[in-house]
């Protein structure tokens, strides 16, 4: 069903902005306002009037039923969904010319795409609609937190698989497909990110997909899984060492599970993200390893695995405050040192009234008994 | 290693179309060049130098080895990564202004980052770098068909494990795990598009993740594969009845299979696309089915799961005509009738010179006994 009223707050917020209308090209807003997805999420929110639905053909009934929206245009071809939408931005031009029509910019939206639609549509004024979708993004209400939940039941179950898997001679694929086998049978739509297992020298990349490498006893391993359910994301990352691990293993783990603690600490309303990281860097210093730092302790997760704040993605958005509402994974950055390896432990928290409340829930202990 | 013979040929393809430097910001390019991959991806290749690596920190040491590369460029943060492209650009400038870069502008290139490149890069005159990759990627060596090989043998795998898994009262997403599992275990690096299974009013969908609904017998079930192989994707879809079809699916399977039929003996060299299409739309205008036609029988398939051509992507590719030494899929529309559903059998093949040769191979039949 349409969500009518995130479809007026957004309106409420477009026209704030002057902003005619919001293309929506992207899965994550598309389920935000239907509560559903499809292979092309399509569709169109004017500031001043009901969205209009551009389907395909052999989804129209469904599409119609599920959503009970009264504007659904059908198209059989991409030819034919681009003419859709030309089409309503004709119906919106006022008499000033052309609209103005908000767009997503960000890791979904390819950008032959818009370059596209704005050669189809060289009336309309095209604008970036995250200062507008962010804000309400950025909060979750209650059923989005228990969805988050959700997911990170699912990670828990895929780690616990996981860890069952390694062992020296297995690979980085075989413990991949055990996590995500796992999730799966328990109710995952699969997985945000890839499944990143890596090991030994592979630790200490910023992200490295499973490989047909196979483990040694003594080597890091970390393990980082993001299913969705429903929609929503979790992530859950935790770093193990087959067997036991050397001293500046365990040192390397140490200084990350401190600057996590100092992280959570520092994670309360009105602090900005980029005081999170600087709380958390404090532990990389005392440890020696303050030069290994790298920005991005802490981002916001839910339709998305990483939105708003995402200072990784978008360095700006260190500046962002934590609010109530939020939900944050701390644990982001990766402590890579060349020679040793590397160490992530990332979990997700709901920012309540409360304070911090976990979302995922998983020991963090480094040595694995083989 | 850098692939030096392909870097020399992208660099005078570049030099005929005027373009200083090639800004490589996606996986499959990255991986056509350099053989291996990374998180995130990024090289520059000027037209009269060698290539220039950006890595991060901790993957220096690997990426050095691997590649055999003189110049790498170490990133600690996202604002470092950009500053070294930008510096790059710098040294790329020419005397009579800024260089021009060519960049994918793909789906997965993210419209910010071109965006923010061109933002932080003024000077630089930002060109589509398709047209002089897409004239190398489209052919491809042997090597390459063997991978794309081996990535079908891997999707037959995925396809026996998931028909063993059709039955009255699965879900859609249990038999997508079996089928992702068997592929993992089986060498896979994932898969390149989720894992389709769609059945009843589903099998309709345009595509369709696998979801949570249960499967009843008499329903279609349409499976839709396409494994990763050392980067290489093969395609392999086949559609389901489980226990026995009703005249109505028969006929729908049927003149599927005809339209294939028909594709087939079309795609030859000096064909265009769109006659391909034409000649499998002859069959479902005998069926009486000519208004659900879908363009787009036949794609591109390599490092990317749709590559040039690519006609549902860029309309304009349907003019692009079947050369020797490419890799086609035939059977990636969907003929969807409202009311009935849908089938899809796809196929890929390599344009050898003795015709076409299946680099896919599984039984095309409709009913699984239960």
């Amino acid at each position: 069903m349409v969500n009518r009223e995130r479809v007026q707050r957004v309106q409420e917020r477009m026209r704030q902005h002057d902003i005619d209308a919001y293309l929506i090209l992207t899965h994550d807003d598309y389920r935000y306002f239907f509560g559903e997805d499809r292979f092309q999420p399509r569709a169109i929110l004017p500031a001043g009037r009901p969205p209009i639905i551009v389907t395909f053909r052999g989804e129209e009934a469904e599409v119609r039923e599920n959503l009970a929206a009264d504007d659904v245009r059908i198209f059989g071809s991409v030819a034919q969904q681009m003419k859709d939408v030309v089409e309503v931005m004709r119906e919106l031009a006022g008499p000033t010319g052309g609209p103005t029509v908000g767009v997503q910019m960000g890791f979904f939206t390819p950008a032959f795409l818009l370059t596209l639609f704005q050669k189809l549509n060289p009336q309309v004024t095209v604008v970036d609609i995250a200062p507008v979708m962010d804000e309400l993004r950025m909060i979750k209400d209650p059923g989005e937190v228990e969805q988050i939940r959700g997911a990170g039941e699912l990670a828990a179950i895929g780690m616990r698989a996981a860890v069952r898997a390694l062992a020296p001679g297995a690979s980085e694929r075989d413990v991949a497909a055990e996590a995500e086998y796992a999730m799966r049978k328990a109710g995952s739509d699969g997985t945000a990110t890839p499944v990143y297992v890596n090991s030994g020298v592979r630790s200490g990349w910023l992200h490295g997909t499973a490989s047909g490498k196979t483990m040694h006893a003594g080597e890091l391993v970390v393990i980082d899984l993001v299913p969705r359910y429903q929609g929503y994301c979790a992530n859950l990352c935790r770093t193990f060492v087959i067997g036991s691990a050397t001293d500046q293993q365990q040192t390397l783990f140490e200084t990350y599970e401190a600057a996590r603690m100092a992280a959570r600490q520092a994670t309360r309303p009105g602090v900005e993200i980029r005081q999170i990281d600087a709380a958390a860097k404090v532990a990389f210093d005392k440890a020696g390893y303050g030069e290994f730092y790298v920005v991005g302790i802490s981002h916001g997760i839910g339709l998305s695995f990483e939105e708003t704040p995402a200072p990784t993605i978008k360095p700006a958005e260190g500046r962002v405050a934590v609010r109530e509402g939020m939900v944050l994974t701390v644990g982001h950055t990766v402590l890579s040192v060349p020679g040793l390896g590397g160490v992530r432990l990332e979990d997700t928290y709901h920012v309540s009234p409360e304070g911090l409340v976990p979302l995922t829930d998983f020991p963090t202990e480094l040595a694995v008994r083989v």
